[in-house]
């Protein structure tokens, strides 16, 4: 980090990276110009299938142990995950002892499918038997890889070699399968697909579909993977329709997504390539796997909730989700990731945080059952979050922060020209601390400066009230005792009420016109003996201020809410 | 996480959250199947305009102090940025502050443009262009919000009262421009916008742009915010198409996106919406920003790289990006962040390493100088990165991953079959402790196993070659002196040459009969002396086994090679 060493008047700018730029080329565009998914929506839950066991797993610094296999395998039955590949048990130990466990101790209901990949290899896929035996409907996942640069720099073959090694994998799965007396799914991906000719990975499938022949009651998995995102999402939806449209017995397939983040717009392909006509996807919890992850099945299970499709998966916990998901993986999720980080429930920014604030006041007055709050595209209660976090006091506040933190947490409803004065005062704080202020400092500083006031000139005491008498109808007299730099003083005026003569009252002790602006008052749900606080705005010669006061007694609360005030009024004055 | 508290026969499972996702509505579509974008692509750079100051800064736990800013401010600056908002001045006094730093000291060139945030209320108009006093060519960037939401539960007002408050503004600030002698530029967001019915959206726009009467020479900028991401982001694109083709007066209007990622689609949703015909992108360098972030311009200007599209930003140093990064936001980078994120450049997968690494001699041995290596979308060198750490050795790792470590840190260049060989020792390892070996850990075991062999029954120490005479034309004898558990021995044997003598007389001396299967020898880059190392693999009648040497002598490095082999011979045999 060099900021420091250079002169600010010299930048060294460079635009650009133009000549690097020149060794990489465009994708190619899809032929398709009467493509129907841009006008598509999505309307239904795909069939999810987790790769965490597998894809997840192997791209982790530290693979995951038994304990913490079993305890992510447990964690995607209780969300409902129907398909759950659980290794690749013929590439290791670990893994084939995995799928042991699972077939024999594992509790998998019978609606749920183990999954388990094999490279097409003779010896492999063997083992890969081994390893299911005894599992219920197990589907059994064979790829090679299809891609153009594949072929020619790690295989050395051209297509029809290519396609010989997946027939011949086909020819071999399906036979011991029905040697085995069935049982099994199947599940083929020209792995690479996005970087396969499209008319090959055609080919490729259909020669497999031909050795498998799906049936309704079987159907085979066809998974065209994002092996590596290579280009805008749009390209990949292009691509899923082609294949929707062109490929052989289209109604025993199931067209599976399996999208990868290289560029960052995994969610946005899957969403793009559900429309163009896939039926399942695969991928992981909060987007863990190979490189920049796999495509996060959480947040496209949630963006299906916030447009009211249900998702069919049980994301309600995702506090749950979250601890299970950094215990097995060792990773730790960003505090900006969607629906689950730190941050994303939270507002900082002083006119976010007033819409949040007013929207949620309409939400609980209004008798439609909608979610709508601004800024906030999803209940927090939803996913097992709270409120609480949701507006957070920086320098960039507002008062509808302000307002909102002390109402949530303390029960205090202040007055609108409150919120603004106290604003003022917790923006000097958090511009020259430069750091947030938790709600507890917030609230302190107001009681502080509002209804304790320490070293305060004035202090409330007692008062009673009573009739003027019968030829001053209405008016009562106030007679209170207050201290006056420690020394006792009573004090009494006349009024319709205790608030009009305490205030006449002080006025006349202290010589200063002071009137009553503003007044509300309401019990604290939080804090101690059902206990009241007024807030009380005077106006005097030099402008408006407010003070507050709390008491048991509701009129002790506005009087010594007008001291606080008439406190501030001085020490204005100076 | 209660994963352990329940037992894994019986697995909670809920079935999605369907009936919490009836309070939520589907995003309307928009109705244009006249669409253009989904045939674009992209083919330039857009104006960048980074928000990191102002829109990342606000939804920090701890926002930026000044020194934090400034460096960020100098980054942005040294990536080429000619469009940076550098905060909200009116809104508070840090603002304002760093405002008259960048005005006074920040060092902006001639050719980059300040800008400022300012909501559509006078008094922080005034406040905003005392800010900017003596700024060249500043963007003064007013907002309201016009989403229908918003309108009626935070402003309770109409079209024609929201209209009128952007209208209001438009026409302050441009007579607030005029008399200062001109000079500023000026933008406009209807914030909110994808919350704002479209025509709603275009009429606000539409009466904005007829006050302030753009020119080709100071074009208005109409930011359109995703402020909250609702949709997918072809929805997006369908809107940006839209606006595009309706908006008065295009061609001196500059379109802007201001995306936000609550769905996680907000890199998607940009680049559909360049490709629907937008200007100008606003963003934040790696997705900092309010909730789950503003959209991350360094993954966009990487992805338009990878097409070979000059992103016009300078992101070849993402070291430097990131740690100027991290120090100004207190934020931390996740480990799948494209490209910049620590294990984004890692393959663990044996498949993967071994096309990798296949991929990698290809390109030293093409002529062509595109970049194309599988599951490596760009070469990390173009972003400042190394190879060192693409691939890694944990469980889930292959010959190819192991080959290709020790070749680029060791300069061993392994022959297949002890690749195979030695990958079965590794993943022993791998599997029982079940973490990533580094480097030195998988070279340091490859030199005790094969190399210096402690415990080992046999010790090559010298040797010398000698014409066997006239009559044996061609034929050398080999005399060679080893050690046998530690007693010195002379053996003798005759060949072709000192490799065929050497095996012969080490046959006859243990009475195994063995051969040569495989030799070869290079010399190494790396380690001291310019030393040699050879792999011999020998035939037995058990099968066969590697053994290596290194010696500064050719020959000796070779017979050592036969007696390491040979020692690992005696072991197998017991």
């Amino acid at each position: 980090m060099d900021a420091k060493t250079q002169s600010p008047e010299m930048p060294t700018v460079k635009h650009g990276m133009p000549e690097a730029a020149m060794k990489y080329r465009a994708y190619p565009t899809i032929n398709i110009p009467d493509r129907t998914w841009p006008s598509k929506t999505i309307t239904k839950a795909p069939i999810w299938c987790s790769v965490d066991l597998r894809d997840g797993n192997q791209s982790l610094v530290n693979p995951m142990g038994h304990d913490r296999k079993a305890r992510m395998f447990k964690l995607l039955l209780d969300m409902g995950f129907k398909e759950i590949e659980v290794g690749f048990p013929s590439a290791s130990q670990t893994d084939f002892d995995f799928a042991r466990w699972c077939v024999e101790q594992g509790g998998v209901p019978e609606d749920v499918s183990m999954q388990v990949l094999v490279q097409c290899r003779p010896e492999l896929i063997t083992r890969t038997f081994e390893a299911l035996e005894g599992a219920h409907q197990p589907i059994i996942h064979f790829y090679n890889s299809t891609s153009e640069l594949q072929r020619r720099v790690v295989f050395a073959k051209d297509v029809a070699g290519i396609k010989q090694i997946a027939v011949d994998a086909a020819k071999m799965i399906t036979d011991m399968a029905a040697k085995a007396g069935g049982g099994y799914r199947f599940q083929y991906s020209p792995e690479s697909f996005t970087g396969t000719e499209l008319d090959v990975a055609l080919e490729i499938c259909n020669a497999v579909i031909e050795v498998v022949k799906p049936t309704v009651d079987n159907k085979l998995i066809i998974n065209l993977p994002s092996t590596v995102e290579m280009a805008t999402p749009n390209i990949y939806a292009d691509q899923i329709e082609w294949m929707c449209r062109n490929i052989d017995d289209r109604e025993n397939i199931i067209i599976s997504l399996h999208p990868h983040n290289d560029r960052g717009t995994g969610i946005a392909a899957t969403e793009l390539g559900l429309m163009a006509g896939a039926d399942r996807v695969e991928g992981t919890l909060f987007g863990n796997g190979e490189r920049t992850g796999n495509v996060d099945i959480v947040t496209l299970a949630l963006n299906m909730f916030t447009q009211g499709v249900d998702p069919e998966l049980d994301c309600s916990d995702i506090e749950r989700i979250k601890a299970v998901y950094e215990y097995s993986n060792e990773m730790k999720i960003p505090e900006r990731h969607p629906y689950v980080g730190e941050l994303v429930y939270t507002a900082f920014s002083g006119s976010h945080q007033d819409a949040i604030n007013k929207g949620m006041k309409a939400i609980r007055q209004a008798n439609d059952p909608h979610w709508e709050v601004p800024y906030l595209p999803i209940d927090p209660r939803d996913v097992g979050r709270s409120y609480e976090a949701i507006i957070r006091i920086n320098s960039q506040s507002g008062k509808g922060g302000i307002a909102y933190i002390l109402q949530e947490d303390y029960g205090l409803n202040l007055p609108r020209n409150l919120q603004v004065e106290f604003r003022e005062d917790i923006q000097r704080i958090t511009d020259e601390e430069g750091v947030e202020l938790p709600s507890k400092r917030i609230y302190d500083r107001f009681i502080e400066r509002y209804v304790e006031q320490p070293g305060a000139r004035l202090k409330f005491v007692d008062h009673h009230t009573y009739p003027a008498g019968s030829d001053h109808k209405g008016v009562r007299i106030v007679a209170a005792e207050i201290t006056d730099r420690g020394e006792v003083k009573r004090i009494e005026g006349k009024g319709t009420g205790p608030i009009d003569g305490f205030i006449n009252a002080l006025s006349t002790y202290l010589g200063i016109d002071m009137s009553v602006a503003d007044y509300s008052e309401h019990s604290l749900q939080h804090g101690s003996n059902a206990s009241a606080i007024a807030y009380v705005e005077i106006e005097y010669p030099g402008g408006k201020l407010f003070g507050a006061g709390i008491n048991t007694n509701i009129v002790a609360a506005s009087l010594e809410a007008i001291v606080s005030a008439a406190n501030r009024v001085l020490e204005e004055r100076g």
